[in-house]
């Protein structure tokens, strides 16, 4: 049995396969780059600290402080990524929605935990270090993307998961839970460029023994700003694929994006 | 005589006049807090180097780098995100597109010009002090969205303003021009944000004379927290205003977004 929207656009001449066929292509060549990409920056933040950094420990010492970078890339950045293009891979198009909105909610909810380690370990460490926590830039862009993102996770999961949540609810909500997807991205990439810049200057520095300071570029600091090229390059090619009406499961796909998006039935 | 974007409309019983009346008063009410964040980030900027960071001057000196923060969040973010959402002021629609299409390639040669004159300062800066330029992350980024902007203005003037410009370019420009000037955005607010939270690590010290550290946020750290966040506002406003296709002007808005992009016919 078709899909209520691909049995929508059967009759439309635009939509004869060479498009469809040339947008699946594209889709996947993007959908490819994102999996790489993401993969990528996992490597890259792994590598850095264990390599460079001295490795990880759970202790209150600058190797617990390792966690961080690592667990808010993986966590904040690449599974959320992921987990946020779910709905854009053609091959979970022709099933039903309710197994991939679980896969989904699962995603995001690993994200958030790693984020919320990834906040732990950097706090225990500056606890124990009797440093402040939450006073500069990075912390706050920081801070509000987790705190918004456990909110989005609470209200998803409330509006579009439990069965008792009314359909009027669910349209109301879902606009705003894709804009609010796309801007916690954008703060999570803001946060990890701030810090991965903040903690090469402070790493970084020629009067520490050995050190080759930041300006002279070593390896290190070519790993670090690397890494944030791809967190970079991974956000823009999440929000690509996110933004891009072509590539929407069709069944969200708004008939007339003008002045309907509150009347178009939901189907699920 | 009706607009063609407007004509087509008039048959369709879900633009009767209350969503699009509702439409257009959510659009200005977003359109003013884009112009009132923009204004409070350029008063921000301005008040911090003025007022905390000792002024401005032309002379290699410190004052000379206070130049940069200015010109690079007054351009390559402002004047910038003004000139991004002007085609989706409905006061525009009611007219030819040519004049808004020279005040949007004006705005952006401005927003372009300030951008490259920011970068002088502080290349110019280093250079006096003998300094390295373009070594960290923050430079990277900022490097790399100011020669996007670049390469986007050029192709976007021989592209869309050049009478001699073929329609079918147009229709194949269109696309990735307004993707790239969504990412452009992105890579300036994680510049902005990287750049700001490194300076404050720089000037807040408490080993400098009488100066408290950043750790206790005097209030010069709070002026420059609050600048970061409300460029992150105004990139998130700017950017949901960009991708809100109710509010796209009717003649650039797509009638089936499924597959026909390249279908459309231009009107202009």
């Amino acid at each position: 049995m078709p899909q209520k929207g691909e049995a929508s656009t059967q009759g439309c001449p635009q939509l004869a396969d060479p498009f469809k066929m040339r947008s699946t292509v594209n889709f996947y060549l993007c959908y490819l780059l994102c999996l790489a990409l993401g993969l990528a920056c996992v490597v890259c933040v792994c590598l850095w600290n264990s390599r460079w950094r001295g490795g990880f420990a759970w202790d209150g010492s600058a190797l617990q402080f390792n966690w961080h970078p690592v667990l808010m890339v993986t966590g904040l950045v690449v599974l959320y990524g992921y987990g946020a293009v779910l709905y854009r891979v053609p091959l979970t198009w022709g099933q039903n929605k309710l197994p991939w909105k679980l896969l989904h909610a699962a995603l995001m909810l690993i994200s958030l935990i790693l984020s919320i380690l990834g906040l732990y370990a950097v706090f225990n460490f500056h606890n124990a270090k009797k440093m402040a926590n939450l006073y500069s830039l990075h912390s706050w862009i920081g801070i509000a993307a987790v705190a918004l993102f456990a909110v989005q996770w609470a209200v998803g999961f409330a509006g579009f998961l439990l069965p008792c949540s009314p359909v009027l609810l669910r349209k109301l909500l879902k606009p705003v839970h894709v804009w609010l997807g796309g801007s916690i991205l954008l703060l999570s990439v803001a946060a990890c460029i701030s810090g991965i810049n903040e903690k090469l200057f402070f790493v970084l520095k020629a009067n520490l023994s050995g050190a080759e300071p930041y300006s002279n570029l070593p390896a290190e600091a070519v790993l670090g700003n690397s890494l944030g090229a791809l967190i970079v390059a991974f956000g823009l090619v999440v929000l690509n694929i996110l933004s891009n009406i072509k590539w929407q499961r069709p069944d969200s796909r708004p008939q007339d994006m003008a002045y309907t998006p509150l009347l178009q039935e939901e189907n699920d």
